[in-house]
């Protein structure tokens, strides 16, 4: 619960940081990561803050992992010495991630083929600064990486090696553990990484070649994974902050959402059942995950301003600036009385996409204060 | 067609803005409008630039039409004397209209409710500078506004008249002519703007009150209107740009589109017909509008460097930077061979929300020229 006060100065839409639970869920992968002796590597692409990066990593050096090279650039500036670039390398962006690593930053890549393999190698022999690069592997038809029993994987790893660049290690991701829900079927996802990723370490070592990371994660598998035996590291990112789709698969609760997005009611339509909001796409996102959840948040769960939910209260539709709260379909409670001028918070269906519309967080503090602090947001690549 | 050597230092993804279809975009609206003797207030949400914004307005002083205060006051300080700010006003926001007119741009709100009246006559009697305001109609049921037949209607323009504030007159938007395609149903809804708009304004003109501007439009039922009797003004914004949304309910065609997503293939997956590129929705938007259309355009539509499209390639899924590029579903085309390292331009599904993704046009000049123009664009509220 917040003193709505707080909010007096902002103009609306505006994106609101809870502090205290933001800082709940950082400590509770932490825990659950080093008991299990691996070390997490946060995902710094929700945030993209360098004071949230502060509360995330360690020392504020790392490790760390980003999904651009604007993100890699940021960081490194602002002093975090080890991060992995997430998604498959250009050719093209070699030359910068090559500037990154000049200025001091370990900073890896990931590549799911020859072609890619032979660009690092080749743009490693222009410097004497070899990029260390980790293969991709697919452990569940998501989206990107090599077959770990495949032939290419050694193929990929030897032009590393053999070549100029630095073969660094295997990476995974279970982009599909998302789609199903509760802890034992998030576990059998961790499992499915940890294993594809384990058996492709030992086949590149048994192959001669070095794999010293052996990199898993998401939110979901990191959350319940119950073995880490052959990982040395566990990637999540949404956990910082968790959302609405987060919560509909059992990995957080309502309350552990530590973003919202404050709106102020703009007028009604009230023979429609329809409140009208100054929160639309353009700060909400269009993101509709939840949509074929069991049950579906629509474009947010609306909160009043001190942050405590109206359960069947929902944005049901939105256009640009614009945000149609109504009652949830099938639900006969009441639509609350929320005059014109109405301060109202709305949480995420995903928070990488919501907070991605905002250049700034308003932070409520985790210690009791008279004002919200202001965390600067950057985007761009 | 362009040269594709045009984008060589650009970093992916990028956004590309075709200025000669943008100007041909521009002369179309405006013959069309200024043919039927009304005049036209472009919506510059679409484009939130200073350098198309000059493009967009004669003299570049306005009329103009805005969606957040953030537009107002940068393109009140860069000249644009005449501003609609179209989204119900909060109360808590009027002091900051107040203070965008103090500077001396005509700024005028919009309003639907009784409550927002009086804040507005409240605001202007504070000042020696009532703040001018619409009332706005619903003429369609798509979201906000009066019905035009109401009592409250008369109650809203006495307020505003008889209190210290200024009415201006009457606005509405068919928000739902986004949901026809063709013309005949375009005017259709063009027609059903106009009398709501033209029946509110003999309304408030026979109960002795003042309507100097009846103001109309959506970009669907701009281009449509056949009869602008009575009408003074007409507003659109994303025909600037045009998408893929818009060629699917035929207000213009794919080669009309004057935006596109530059991106890079990152990688493939051809056992699934996949490839991998560095456009996700982080770039694209997640807006997904073409699916409801008879042709599903998914998160956009492939072209080649030189913007070709291939027919029946398009963005599948995508998730925060990566964009899976596949055939269309039911198509046997063939998958073309695109080496990692290939560019591509992926037209939008709804330029307003792809457009929002990045900081910057790369701008094709309209004049052959051997470089890009760079177009800064703003966001925020």
């Amino acid at each position: 619960m917040t003193d709505s006060s707080l909010f007096a100065g902002l103009q609306t839409p505006a994106l609101v940081l809870d502090e205290r639970r933001m800082l709940r869920n950082i400590q509770r992968l932490e825990s659950h990561i080093s008991d299990k002796g691996a070390s997490l590597r946060p995902h710094l692409k929700t945030a993209k803050s360098i004071d949230v990066a502060r509360a995330l990593l360690a020392g504020g050096t790392g490790p760390a992992t980003v999904s651009t090279l604007a993100e890699a650039e940021t960081f490194a500036a602002a002093g975090v010495r080890d991060i992995v670039y997430a998604v498959g390398i250009a050719p093209q962006k070699l030359d910068r991630v090559a500037a990154i690593r000049e200025k001091g930053c370990d900073l890896s890549v990931i590549l799911d083929s020859v072609e890619q393999a032979q660009a690092v190698a080749e743009a490693s022999s222009r410097t004497a600064n070899p990029i260390p690069a980790l293969i991709e592997l697919d452990c569940d038809g998501h989206r990107s990486g090599v077959d770990p029993s495949a032939p290419a994987l050694v193929e990929i790893g030897r032009i590393l090696h053999e070549g100029a660049a630095e073969l660094r290690g295997v990476l995974t991701h279970a982009g599909e553990s998302y789609e199903v829900s509760g802890r034992a079927a998030h576990s059998e996802f961790a499992e499915r990484e940890r294993k594809a990723a384990v058996l492709a370490a030992e086949t590149l070592r048994s192959a001669g070649l070095p794999c010293p990371v052996v990199s898993i994660g998401s939110t979901p598998t990191a959350h319940a994974a119950q073995d880490l035996a052959g990982v040395t590291e566990v990637r999540a990112g949404v956990y910082v902050f968790f959302d609405l789709f987060q919560a509909g698969i059992g990995v957080c609760a309502i309350d552990d959402i530590a973003l919202s997005v404050l709106t102020t009611v703009v007028g009604h339509q009230r023979e429609k059942g329809w409140i009208i909001a100054d929160a639309g796409w353009m700060a909400l996102s269009q993101d509709k995950g939840t949509s074929r959840q069991s049950v579906d948040q629509g474009l947010g769960l609306v909160c009043d301003a001190t942050g405590n939910p109206y359960p069947d209260l929902m944005v049901v539709k939105a256009n640009q600036e614009h945000g149609i709260i109504a009652v949830r379909p099938g639900s006969n409670a009441a639509l609350p009385d929320l005059p014109v001028g109405t301060l109202l918070r709305i949480l995420p269906v995903h928070a990488c996409a919501t907070a991605s519309n905002f250049d700034a967080y308003n932070v409520i503090p985790s210690r009791p204060a008279a004002s919200l602090k202001t965390w600067h947001r950057f985007g761009g690549w």
